[in-house]
């Protein structure tokens, strides 16, 4: 592939890329392979974002911080769900972690007992089970229905023994968004039900097209993981939160789980940059919104026109695109390792491992990165399809309708 | 209190620490009173790692790191080791963990089951005990002999049920240090009972008088907890790594404490510092030790001719004095509160909540801060210990004979 040949602040450096970006990403594939995997994109973080950790250094104190986070971290996530999500939300609310999947962990083992029946999303990604299950829960699975996760598809899941609804908020991976009235109505049926809700909403700040988001924040009961790796591309610093459901609530999880004695917590200075992203980067992420947006539609397209390819629901959020395989007739697995030996792409495959025995059959793609390396990599994939998917290859007009 | 009319680089910025520094510190207390209390420096943190940090950052992009650790930080690790502990440790045994603390509490979960019988000293660092009982094990308790934790003490705290023995070497509160034969002696009598060893070794940097230091990474079987918050300042980048007995058991623990799922795991940019600190801090590190070495020799020489006051062992490791108040007969909890009062200076009591039950009749101080700070902080003491500790404060020449 070609390397764009000098990069400006707006534009990835790959070079960096191959030293830095790890979890599948381009410093772990072959030099020629283009890297469709873990949801990170490539674009360099906002200004606002390494001047806050420059500036915070200049100042060379790196003491402890405050056990459940710095002040103007727990007022900035609660600022950004009042603007951004349209929900009151008090800082003492907030707690900052090490990355939203450590605190979707941490409330799973707080609001989960071993032996717990709760509900989780089918497919999801893998973190919201994973937690659930290392809480010791028994897991029963919510199902899509026409591509949507409906209120009728989780009465049919929830028993009188359910304890926790677990839910991912947008999905990934298949970038569903639930309108206000559903996430209200889905609140309304929990709370009934004497049911917790834990909601992932480390999507909520890539919501497309200018749809509104509507948090769990805002609902009794409830407890929201938030993170700044997907809307901000802040992966590496480890930097999500807890929104508890009221400060009493948070304040027996600080302690339960460790952050009021120093195990628990996050880097002061991956708060700091949080901050600035949170305050001083909306002129980024609404420039990285439309880019993800131009990228879905531009993905859409040309997967679309693949034989054996099936295309759900445009996503209403996140960076990922969800495809059915299976009228290729082959085995996710196997087709993700033909389209990496054939087309020098690495994409992920829809096994239990990553998203539920409800993602067989499909594909996930990351489409955060430049129009240019999009359109190389599914170049690449177009020209491999006769070889990837043999007979189903011809079949893309019929299989999409 | 006056504050040093301006800092340089190697002096401390004290209206920075005022809005940093907390875990009982210069954020958290009143504006007239000096905290002596966690164990955290009050000096800025070496150029190299302010440099690698802003170098980092000018290149933008923040990608997800690899789960165990940048292998810069690995390598870093084991280096260090070899280079300041004289073991041999190979980088794949090391792996980078969100904070010293939480590296204990990871390993405690891992190698204990709950109802194990561990060892642990006392008195402790609060959080060797908290992890233990966190992993839900039972605790027996190795006291200190004649000021220190000896194989007889051990010896008689080991029983058949005995599962893992779990140390901070260096020793926090006491400042003591094993000799190479003893920490050799500790290990061989693990062993032998099939006993494993968690050790914590967050203060293996903050040896002093160019004492030698054993680390049990050097035996077979240990599991050794380390960190760089007490020996290069870095206590708000939360960076610490786990040296696992070999690189099979790292692994294995990496795949159960959740490294592999991104659940656990160290922000890049703290360990880009860490990186910075290992390898380009020596000068600061030596200059460090000498002004805790002559920070320990002024306090001890003052604190000692209080009334009631009773020293032990000079520390040869560690930036904290412990000291014996027993004789001034009033209840530590007391006597820190008095000191806070009327001397305007805080310190942490040695109650049950921080050291355990063993550090009954204890205060103690940090001294990671400037001369000029602590003369103050001991002159207020010294004028206020008439009404602090009532009659026992004209019995300092007899109680500390």
């Amino acid at each position: 592939m070609q390397d764009p040949a000098s990069s400006t602040r707006s534009e990835p450096d790959f070079a960096v890329l191959r030293e830095r970006a790890y979890n599948l990403r381009w410093a772990t594939v072959d030099g020629d392979v283009i890297p469709l995997t873990a949801a990170d994109p490539d674009l360099p973080v906002a200004e606002a974002v390494t001047e806050a950790i420059a500036r915070y250094v200049s100042a060379p104190h790196l003491s402890y911080g405050p056990p459940c986070g710095l002040p103007a971290f727990r007022e900035a996530v609660a600022g950004h769900f009042g603007r951004e999500k349209r929900v009151a939300v008090d800082a003492a609310r907030v707690l900052a972690t090490n990355s939203a999947a450590s605190a979707l962990a941490l409330v799973a083992r707080h609001v989960m007992r071993a032996g717990d029946e709760v509900v989780v999303q089918d497919p999801v990604d893998f973190l919201v089970a994973e937690s659930a299950r290392r809480a010791g829960a028994v897991l029963r699975t919510w199902a899509p229905d026409g591509g949507r996760f409906t209120l009728a598809g989780l009465r049919a899941a929830v028993t009188e023994r359910t304890r926790v609804i677990a839910v991912c908020h947008p999905h990934n991976p298949m970038g569903s968004l639930w309108t206000p009235a559903e996430v209200a109505a889905i609140a309304e049926f929990a709370a009934g039900r004497g049911i917790a809700i834990l909601s992932d909403e480390v999507w909520s700040d890539v919501v497309l097209d200018g749809l509104p988001f509507a948090s769990f924040a805002g609902f009794p009961g409830a407890w929201v993981v938030y993170g700044l790796s997907k809307g901000y591309a802040l992966a590496g610093l480890r930097i999500g939160a807890v929104i508890a459901p009221d400060a009493a609530a948070g304040g027996r999880f600080a302690l339960e789980a460790g952050f009021e004695h120093t195990i628990e917590g996050a880097a002061t200075l991956s708060q700091v940059a949080a901050v600035a992203a949170l305050e001083h980067a909306d002129a980024w992420r609404a420039a990285f919104l439309r880019r993800c947006a131009a990228q879905r539609d531009r993905a859409r397209l040309r997967l679309g026109a693949l034989g054996g390819v099936r295309l759900g629901e445009a996503p209403q959020a996140t960076f990922v695109c969800f495809v059915d395989v299976r009228a290729t007739g082959l085995d996710e697995t196997e087709l993700a390792a033909r389209i990496e030996r054939c087309a020098r792409v690495r994409v992920v495959p829809g096994s239990p491992r990553w998203f539920g025995a409800g993602a067989a059959g499909h594909l996930r793609l990351s489409l955060a990165t430049t129009r240019a390396v999009l359109d190389e990599a599914l170049g690449r994939i177009e020209a491999a399809w006769p070889a990837v998917a043999g007979d189903a290859s011809g079949q893309g007009a019929k299989s999409t309708m």
